[in-house]
């Protein structure tokens, strides 16, 4: 099973050209997008939110993630096996979060550019043909482990915003069980109150939650939690007792 | 086959997961996206669509729908084997339509909700397992079969629009073959002509059409008919006659 | 491998149908989906785009392509096998750049068109039935083969705007090893100077590129090339010498 995680957005012939490259060399394995939104041009926040979602993500799949405002520079492409699982992307930070939590059972390996490759789009032409070749035979040619992974020193949670969806539901980096009992986040001077689920305030109350990532996610039930705050990806909460 | 019928959109991690979930345990069956922008927290209106749509799909097919804004709340979950298809939702009206119209090879269940999964993503945590259940082996463990579904006594056709397209064009609830001859719809006192597609009336001329679901849909050719009457989802529409 | 390229959008249960058919007479064939927002009712441009994306599909795919306006009218449906590739869609220039390309190994044939199928979904009801057909067994039932498809006689390359993808990067139809060295667009009387990716020019500088279709592209480094300079799908660019 290949899995997807890009900012490459739905439009356009991008997502479609990776997926050909897929399915022509593996035409059984299930390709799946995981996400195609992820917060553009920015590979440290999405990489936290990469990681919240890997953490769920079950053994023997090959995860093919792509937030790389560095395409065509000389930054390295790596692939790294967690836990059974690989991930495939640019050695920019996107992938960091993921790889520090697996302290168990990791290895780092960077990928070789072949030449003659397209200089804007690796996506298609060093990270899918990459994918394909571990899918196959759980190797990469010419593999070189390496030990510095871009971000190997990043702390396991960031109290950042890392994603705004469609409802503008505001998603941040730190998980919702590193939280001491009634600590939360406050936003705008204002202390957010904690429920379980969105049915269990009135419409138009904001509040945090545990979400189904098992991140702290602060919402609006039937509003606008990003809008009325005039909050954006990047920017930072602070957490305190708030009961 | 899984269909997947939601309101979820296709940003952020939704979608996905539901799909890795389905793939995961099914990785051989085709997993098919029929839409995202199903009417948003709108069961009752959705489900007339899915009912359209579903008179068409084929056997053999596992359809997993949610438009679930009671998600988290006491509201059931259900699955309905109908001539040979099975459909998979919250108890909310969203699956009514469609098990009403199956009169003749019909059985309801209730879904067990197991203990632990998130409250706020029962797509990924209920349906789709269930879904995968059914696909797999043909039955839900712990079943129990129902005669009391919400929307049981809703009728077979309603007048309100279901559906609002990327085009403008409106989609009732209403099944053109339903009408008399002659009969169609009076949107703001104005009596709208039929045709039989776009190419066959003038550039900005509205017309009403027996679509490809076979509901009646009102449209501009190459025009938005939303936007020119100030359509939305869940207004109601007169039918009169009209020639 | 099924590749969908058309211009229906994301929304509505459009795209879904069309993969529902195919997925259910070819239920171990991947679908892949090139694009859904080709140019829009101009099939002409999205031609260009479509031969460009073509031009790189390896071999042993069926490609359903839709961009068709006269949907209902007495246009014909064509299916083509080019190379090895099977193309089906509407004759009214979409599938022309394509064909024209492929000198060597080239059949087309006019699609039979049932009676009862709707007038407003062909992609449904006409050539995802085809291309299910192409992929089963490589023929279709009752050909007949065509010397005059429309847009026979169109040069290979065109120096109009085909397509402006999400970040408002700016195709055109010319490939770019066809100009000679020191030669570029000049767009609203300014001349393009070239790079060879986003990063070797400054944040707001204006770029043409080779881009990873090999079509020349105009693109800011982080900004938006087509509001810059106001451009749409079919507006023309000239070329001239650069440097």
């Amino acid at each position: 099973m290949f899995l997807l995680f890009t900012d490459f957005g739905w439009r356009g012939p991008y997502v479609g050209q990776v997926k050909a490259v897929l399915a022509t060399r593996c035409p059984t394995h299930p390709i799946i997008d995981l996400m195609h939104d992820a917060a553009a041009f920015r590979p440290r926040e999405a990489g936290y939110l990469l990681a919240a979602i890997a953490h769920w993500i079950k053994p023997a799949a090959v995860i093919v993630a792509v937030v790389d405002p560095g395409v065509g520079t000389e930054r390295r492409a790596i692939a790294a096996t967690l836990d059974g699982r690989w991930f495939v992307g640019p050695d920019n930070g996107l992938l960091a979060p993921t790889i520090n939590a697996a302290a168990v059972d990791r290895r780092v390996f960077a990928l070789p550019i072949p030449g003659g490759v397209s200089a804007s789009f690796h996506g298609r032409d060093v990270f899918a043909p990459a994918a394909a070749e571990l899918a196959i035979c759980g190797r990469i040619a010419d593999q070189c482990e390496i030990v510095d992974w871009v971000g190997r020193d990043l702390p396991a949670d960031t109290d950042r915003i890392v994603y705004i969806d469609g409802y503008g539901n505001v998603l941040t980096g730190r998980r919702a069980a590193t939280l001491s009992r009634g600590v939360g986040p406050v936003v705008s001077g204002q202390p957010i109150i904690e429920a379980r689920t969105f049915a269990d305030v009135a419409p138009g109350i904001v509040f945090w939650y545990r979400n189904s990532l098992g991140l702290v996610e602060i919402a609006v039930n039937q509003g606008n939690a990003a809008q009325r705050f005039g909050l954006e990806v990047g920017d930072s909460l602070c957490f305190q007792t708030i009961t």
